[in-house]
């Protein structure tokens, strides 16, 4: 007997009919010998429709009462799945975060997981019963509920796989696994098989939108094996976990991030202390800095470039104008016509070409090189924005072509 | 400094406008130098919509499931209101009905309450706080939610101000207090300034549908003073509490309740225990009798008639059947074309002639009465539907009548 934790997204649960789906998933893989814990979100549009009632009382609730309001969510979700669940005759019990003995910091609606006391879980399993669990929701010291921001539910699900020794945690979606890029954009994607967690990591950061980071960095930490499935098609779907098996592929995927605007600080003093003037800077403000480009110095100046989330375009900009004085710049110039595209592989590092069969690629297509950036796993190249669908095509192609 | 606790039904809180006259009433209050521990239910039709949502899964939800999902109605409306209160400037906190240590029995949909630990609200009360809190929902000794069924934010307040020791308990409704009789009915009808607990007791079983009469047992019983006022008009509203001054008034008010059926079983044995099979039949079933009467014996037959709620009509009539053999009667009879005046007042005892006086009135409007129940602060007569309201305008007349 295999003990399962299977997680269902917003999408997954969004009706009737797919909470009759999500119902038939659970009880077959039960029927199939396993204990089950699932994890659920709130149902499609919940989430939005709760946070805009609240806004039409408060431009500004406390973080606090928004978690009390948005615990809901999940809750509805829950109980509904095992009314469903119920109805096809099965055992089950729909449990909230503070049942379960989830425990987390105080930062609300972004809080982390301290731990979990799976008591309340093994007794029900114990007890024959499917247990369905609220994600994204926690309770603080204070007793007070908490939320656990972006990802939550996904790590709500691994941390209970850990907690529990789960052999395997399923995170259902509405994609059917991990593609070599988005098949969106290339048709011919290729579904992979396996995965491990740097290769996601840096997959789900370049903006391949599976999984978010905080879960897969926990299965990595706890060495949960995870599995991202289609809740509709039910095709087997992309393992994510530590195997050799990935060493035969050097490049397991083509991610791109639109999300993306280059800074550029013109002519400053090319003395020590310059560039940590500026991260420190960012870093005071919560800026997330991506890719550093340094030019080389001359005439005593030089520029500094760096890439950062283009939502933080226009914060930074600010930042950077209200900091002119202290920075002694000539000018900063910020684009957001830029995208990334990487290409990832936990057996890039050791072979030779990888990169430079990249940036054929890109030469082929006409396809110009902004910054670049590597790392073990990962090369990632900015470029202009209009490009990025041709760029990664053109990868694709020179990696995954028949 | 007073304790106050507010509770706000389900039309009170059922939009954005709503909550923000019910935060402009609560915070006008704690301006007043009072605190304030609010109870709030469901917004308008949201309990109404999440089960019909249940029922598209499961025509027979398990009652536990449902609670869960019952529960988060509550919770919707007090985070709600307390982000329109933190608006105003005010420091307020929502609290569910386990966090405030709200322990129930385990008769899931329909649960008491046992008791409330007070620790949480008089440190947030301590703290400056206004409370507000979920009506309606508890905890079991399982550690799962419960609701607390019909009148259970009423209950719930109540309750608090009961361990609190609150000052004052104010149910805000839609109505601005109690009537001598259904405005509706007899335009005319006055609203009472005070109400005995008996009285206001037999007004809400009599169908005045004003407070529910667990909440108003439960009042005195620990002696809590109710206001029933309205969060609409704001006037003062019909104070529920111990005092002389009733005495002055014999009749207070004027109840009608259409919900009613007549059972007649015709010509059973006339011997001991006759009644006795009668009676423990129906309690074994549940059924709440009211009115009974019993027919002088001749040939050794009688007939025994009583009144039951119009909703159990149905499954009586089948209890009856089913027993047909160990009853041994001749004949069943049920009619659901009858309704229930009464005349409520706690002065009534004590002054002759109020029975008489209502039987005149009756007999002048050319009313045929079936049967007569009384007791010590009220006199009930069963009549032929259509004949009540007729005999509302009446009975009001003589005793209010100008």
């Amino acid at each position: 007997m295999s003990l399962i934790v299977q997680k269902f997204g917003g999408t997954s649960v969004a009706n009737t009919e797919r909470l009759k789906n999500v119902a038939d998933i659970v009880t077959k893989t039960a029927q199939a010998g396993n204990q089950v814990v699932v994890v659920v979100s709130a149902q499609g549009d919940t989430t939005d429709d709760l946070i805009a009632k609240a806004a039409e009382l408060n431009d500004h609730p406390s973080k606090r009462e928004m978690d009390v309001l948005l615990n809901t969510g999940e809750m509805i979700s829950m109980s509904l799945l095992a009314m469903a669940i119920q109805k096809l005759g099965f055992s089950v019990v729909s449990l909230t975060g503070w049942q379960i003995g989830l425990e987390t910091n105080s930062n609300y609606s972004d809080a982390r997981i301290k731990r979990i006391s799976g008591d309340r879980l093994k007794a029900e399993l114990d007890n024959g019963k499917i247990c369905i669990v609220a994600g994204f929701q926690g309770l603080n010291k204070m007793g007070d509920l908490t939320t656990l921001g972006r990802g939550g539910s996904d790590t709500t699900a691994v941390a209970i796989a850990a907690t529990l020794g789960a052999d395997l945690c399923q995170i259902y979606t509405d994609v059917d696994g991990v593609y070599t890029t988005d098949p969106r954009i290339v048709p011919g994607a290729r579904k992979l098989e396996a995965i491990t967690y740097d290769e996601m990591l840096e997959l789900a950061s370049l903006g391949a939108q599976v999984l978010h980071n905080r879960s897969v960095e926990m299965a990595k930490k706890y060495n949960v094996d995870l599995e991202v499935i289609s809740s509709f098609t039910r095709n087997p779907g992309t393992k994510v976990k530590e195997g050799s098996h990935m060493e035969k592929m050097n490049v397991s995927g083509v991610a791109r991030d639109n999300n993306c605007a280059r800074v550029a600080i013109i002519n400053v003093s090319d003395t020590p202390g310059t560039a940590f003037k500026v991260f420190s800077l960012m870093a005071k403000h919560n800026v997330n800095i991506d890719i550093i480009l340094q030019s080389v110095g001359r005439d005593n100046k030089k520029s500094i470039s760096f890439t950062i989330r283009q939502d933080d375009a226009d914060r930074v900009g600010k930042i950077l104008r209200d900091n002119a004085e202290m920075l002694g710049y000539e000018d900063v110039s910020i684009s957001t016509k830029v995208a990334k595209v990487s290409i990832v592989g936990a057996g890039m590092a050791s072979s030779a070409g990888v990169a430079s069969k990249m940036f054929e690629a890109l030469a082929m297509a006409g396809i110009n090189i902004r910054m670049i950036s590597t790392s073990e796993i990962k090369i990632s190249v900015l470029i202009n924005e209009e490009d990025s669908e041709k760029a990664v095509k053109a990868i694709h192609e020179e990696f995954f072509g028949e």
